[in-house]
């Protein structure tokens, strides 16, 4: 299972469940829109989310993006968040995704400040439902 | 968001990601058949498998059930794999969850031995995506 299959599906509107590190080392997760630009996964949260100070701390994380359309075709990237992206560019980024999904522009209140978070892979695990 | 309403999700066909932890504490992910029995949240699984080791030897997880008809709507159960049922319920288990979801007794190749694990909750968290 390359990179490039991965970041195939992150680019069409599939979900994704990121999994993050609580402070006390259990795991956490949510179904994500996702995204993929260069050689990241992207997930984009806003600062105030468990997620995002989840990550803060300890930046090991896992991404399981599946087919929208028959989910035992799914797949599983092991990484870390190495590149926090705030600002005009994760405002921008977040009606892209919306786009991407919605076909409008992000409408949902915003709590806090959006925020992007840039994936690199180290692992890539094909989908083992059993 | 209360333990029926995971429950309720959890005896349908939906999917769920479980999250266990790897020896070094990262997180790791797989789309998984989801069931529920008395107060537990259950899934099947093999003993060879990287997801059975990590939780014997770390039992946390998260479990993140989604509807297959629309994923915007899932929950998140935290909790502990608190019992491990080997022998011939784990195996009769496996043709339910098969008939379940597929409408047939489990046909896949069984490469060591079936086992099911209950997790109890301790958090249950409504889905969110941003």
């Amino acid at each position: 299972m390359s990179w490039e299959r991965i970041k195939a599906m992150a680019s069409e509107p599939n979900f994704a469940v990121l999994s993050t590190l609580m402070p006390d080392g259990r795991p956490q997760s949510q179904l994500m829109w996702i995204d993929a630009e260069e050689s990241y996964l992207v997930v984009n949260t806003e600062v105030h989310r468990r997620k995002y100070r989840n990550v803060v701390a300890d930046p090991r994380v896992t991404v399981t993006v599946f087919d929208r359309t028959d989910p035992y075709r799914y797949v599983e990237g092991r990484g870390e968040v190495v590149e926090i992206i705030h600002g005009d560019r994760a405002r921008a980024h977040i009606d892209e995704l919306s786009e991407k999904y919605r076909g409008r522009p992000y409408d949902a209140e915003i709590k806090s400040t959006r925020v992007m978070l840039r994936i690199r892979l180290d692992r890539i695990v094909p989908g083992n439902t059993d």
